[in-house]
């Protein structure tokens, strides 16, 4: 919970009336008629206490990502798992490339570190290049990256991850590596770290069901990691029942929908081309994203135009190394985006 | 979420089959049907981030409490807000009464902190006294109360406390106390800090939603604190959606069945005397609990014992000052009481 003040994030569907939420990148299906039932049926049983190992989720999700039990760990949305997994780290230096989702730089300065950045440079779209291999040093204790990014959508390489794997393995650097978007990425970029896992490693791998099974009110993410010290030392700053029961029967119930993240990115394969061409026809420098949501650069105020239009986009002008007139929207169905385009030419007065 | 190790809380439902649980100390009556017609109706959308302001929920409890909504803030549980206030305040020297609820200790463990125990006195049926107050010093930064406390049931006398009060504020020491079982308390007992606070002041108060309104599997609580730089302390340590839209939606509902932990209350009137009385003439020690449960101390082993029968009570051995054979129950409905007795007659053998 935060106070009283400026909420930073999108997704606000609270403080004013909103039509159309383009600005937080969850699948446009919502969730699974399955999941709300699951739902709705761990609601006849709100007295309980949550089981505090979520067992039979984490078996699932062990099965289903290939790993050991013990190496998964659930939170209260994958959010939580940051500010937990850098309290835990707590790095003397650790290294964020920016622009970058803006809680891992919060739970770094809560977990008593002031990052270092590592500027991405818009001339070459934000991508992630060798460079960074030169930047990982024996004094860096942490690495955090986010594939593809959130905001710019960019995918680091498969072959610059894996090189960065072996670099952090040298320098005894642990690799926060967010893969939360991995099950809308398009299937040519889609690639987890998972199968190079070794026992012991310094990885930690972030997965969420908000975005992949449209829950991000419900909360639950879930963490890889073959380090059973940090899976410890975690649990050990968090309470045990941070995983509602409501959340592991939507979980349970989530993995046994696999075509839900598909029939989402059926969509996108027709309507992120096609969006991305519609926005660059009006004059927007359009990244070429990898996963549900575009970036995309060109007049400033255009939030706030839309905003009283009933429609959100995300401002990105908040984020590091970005500026005024710099946005994200996600991808959503063919209706809700020509009606996006349709409110982002009006308010161009094309 | 903890990792596979042995579990030391109560409501330990998963690994085995339960028929009856004594060991977590909810309302016996569970949710209001209101409140479950909330979450379910809440999960027809689950896409939406929650409302990182917990905006009318803090409204609402605000008015219910009689302080600004700038004074309250929701937690995923009050369990989370336990681990947050400690991370916060990060004590060099605090005081922990004990026995008592052990997320106190690990909450502090987690921040850095090894507390100092103050030993609460098996022959005066661990009641707090005024020696607490020559304890508290100007060196003391916090002190974690619980009242009534748990496991004991004991409340702190309402004078007592108003001294704690004042002592603290001579001595600038952040106090803590734990209200989560504030509306199941006797109503002769039953007394909140909260019409007792000023602006600014080192008071957290602690209250939940769990036990009142059987909402232990949802997860929600939250704080009343007028100290808005404590606030702001706490949210930079947490993630921005910590309490789901379901949490919200149910506590929202709650709030307009005020009538829910009254009807426990007319139970507990009947039910609690005669549970002691019964308990007292099978031979154990029991305390006069001023709370939704009572803890006794007699044989030792009675806890495997009615666990093979599908009961469960909470063994509270693994206590500070606590040992085998200390016991502790929750009041439940008149069925449900008698069927406990009979199973602990069966293990006595009488």
């Amino acid at each position: 919970m935060i106070p009283d003040t400026a909420y930073v994030h999108g997704g606000d569907v609270y403080s004013r009336p909103v039509r159309l939420d383009f600005s937080a990148n969850v699948n446009p299906f919502g969730a699974p008629e399955a999941v709300k039932a699951a739902v709705r049926s761990a609601a006849e049983d709100l007295s309980a206490y949550p089981d505090p190992y979520c067992s039979s989720l984490r078996e699932k999700l062990a099965a289903v990502s290939g790993v050991d039990k013990g190496h998964v760990v659930c939170g209260n949305g994958a959010a939580e798992l940051i500010y937990q997994f850098a309290a835990a780290v707590k790095p003397k230096r650790a290294l964020l490339p920016v622009p970058s989702f803006a809680d891992y730089e919060s739970a770094l300065l809560a977990a008593g570190c002031e990052p270092a950045f590592y500027p991405l440079q818009r001339e070459n779209g934000f991508l992630l290049t060798e460079d960074i291999l030169t930047a990982i040093g024996p004094g860096t204790d942490l690495l955090m990256l986010c594939s593809p990014s959130n905001p710019t959508g960019r995918s680091v390489p498969r072959e610059l991850l894996v090189k960065i794997l072996d670099r952090c393995r040298e320098t005894k650097t642990w690799l926060f590596l967010d893969e939360c978007f991995f099950e809308l990425t398009d299937e040519d970029k889609a690639f987890s770290l998972s199968d190079h896992l070794k026992e012991g490693d310094r990885v930690f791998l972030l997965r969420a069901f908000t975005k992949a099974y449209g829950l991000a009110g419900l909360r639950l993410g879930y963490g890889i990691c073959k380090n059973r010290e940090m899976l410890e030392a975690m649990s050990r700053l968090c309470q045990p029942w941070n995983v509602s029961t409501l959340a592991q029967a939507a979980g349970l119930s989530a993995l046994t929908c696999p075509e839900w993240p598909q029939k989402a990115r059926d969509l996108y394969r027709a309507e992120k081309p096609w969006l991305l061409e519609q926005l660059t026809a009006l004059g927007f420098g359009v990244l070429p994203g990898d996963a549900n949501f575009l970036f995309f650069s060109g007049a400033t105020g255009l939030c706030e135009t839309l905003r009283e239009k009933g429609v959100l986009i995300r401002d990105c002008a908040n984020y590091r190394r970005l500026k005024p007139g710099d946005y994200r929207i996600a991808v959503r169905t063919h209706a809700e985006n020509e009606e996006l385009l349709r409110a982002v030419k009006e308010a161009l007065h094309v």
